[in-house]
C-alpha cells in the first residue's frame, strides 16, 4: 500500500511543552491527488500494571483535563529525554505515583496510540510482586490517589465503563494474552 | 480529586479540518499554582470487528501518516455531523472500507483515547456473520486492502506487534471480555 502515497513537504504549523503539530504533504497516485495530513508529534509513552503479592491491581485515580473529570487507570507517562529506556520510565513512574516497587518487571507489548495521526509508541508492562516502597513522590501539580482493585474487578470495570482510558483497557489486553501463554 | 482544580480561562491555539487545540488554564488549589493543559478536541471515533461465518476477522491493511508505514487495523473512522449514531457509524465505516455488512451488531466497549489530553470517546463493536455485501466504497484519498484473519491470528499478531493500533488492541481487549462471558 505504501507505494501509493509520495511524500511530498512538511511543515510545522503549532508547538508546545508538549506536542508537535506538522502538515505532511502526500500525492496519492490513484488520481494524482495532493493532500495534507496532521501528524501529532509525542514522545514515547509508557504504562504499567502493578500486581501486589495478593493479586490487586495498583491503580491511581486523577483529574484528567482533557475529559473534564478524575478517572481510574494504570500508573504511565511519557518517556523524556533524560530517560530513554521505556522499562526504567515505567518503573519510575510507578514508584513515582504509587509509591510501589515491583520485584519483576515484563514488557507485555507495546500499541501505536493513533498510527493515523500520531507518530509515537506506548509501552506496557507488567509489575510483578509489587510491594509498597518509599511512598509517593509528585510533581507540583500532581494529585493521586492511590486503589488497590482486584484483577477481576479490574475486568468487570472495563467491561462495564469504569476505566475507560484507551492505552490502559489495551494493557489490559497484553495482560490476559500474556497470562493466556 | 476533581476539587482540588478550578477552571480559570480557555483559549484556541490551532484548528484544522480534523481537529482544533485549546489550551485551558486551571489553578490547582495545593500550592495555588496555575498551570496550562492542551486539550485536543477531536469528534468521536468508531472501530469495528466483523467476523465472517467462518470466524475469521475481516481486516484492512492502509497507509498511516502518522507511522508513515501500512497497519494491519479493523474498519473504523470518525463519526461525523450528519452520521451521530455511533453503531450507524461503525457499520457504515465497515461497508465502505471492507465491503462485508453483518448479520448483528453489537457493542463491545467505549474508550476515551486519551483522557488526559483529548476530549473525545472511540466506541467499538462486533459484528456477527459478516459476508461480503456490495463492495468497497472508498474515498478520493483511500486505498484499503481486504485481508481475513483467524481470530487466533490477530491475538498472536498482537501479541508479537503485527497489530499495533492502540484502539485495536483496546477492541479486542472488550472482544476478549465479551467472549468471557
Amino acid at each position: 500500500m505504501d507505494s501509493y502515497w509520495t511524500f511530498l513537504s512538511t511543515r510545522r504549523v503549532y508547538e508546545n511543552r508538549i506536542m508537535k503539530v506538522r502538515e505532511d504533504a502526500y500525492r496519492f497516485s490513484r488520481g494524482n491527488v495532493v493532500h495534507d495530513y496532521t501528524v501529532l508529534e509525542f514522545p514515547d509513552w509508557v504504562n504499567i500494571i502493578p500486581v501486589t503479592p495478593e493479586g490487586n491491581v495498583v491503580m491511581i485515580r486523577q483529574f484528567r483535563h482533557g475529559v473534564e473529570r478524575s478517572t481510574l487507570e494504570i500508573p504511565g507517562g511519557l518517556i523524556s529525554g533524560s530517560d530513554l529506556d521505556p522499562r526504567e520510565g515505567a518503573i519510575r513512574e510507578m514508584e513515582e505515583e504509587t509509591g510501589y516497587a515491583g520485584a519483576e518487571v515484563i514488557h507485555i507489548g507495546t500499541v501505536e496510540p493513533n498510527p493515523a495521526i500520531q507518530n509515537n509508541r506506548c509501552h506496557s508492562f507488567l509489575a510483578l510482586d509489587a510491594r509498597p516502597g518509599r511512598g509517593q513522590n509528585l510533581d507540583p501539580t500532581e494529585a493521586i490517589n492511590v486503589e488497590l482493585v482486584k484483577k477481576a474487578d479490574v475486568y468487570r470495570m472495563i467491561r462495564e465503563g469504569g476505566i475507560t482510558h484507551g492505552l490502559v483497557v489495551a494493557a489490559f489486553a497484553f495482560l490476559m494474552l500474556h497470562e493466556m501463554g
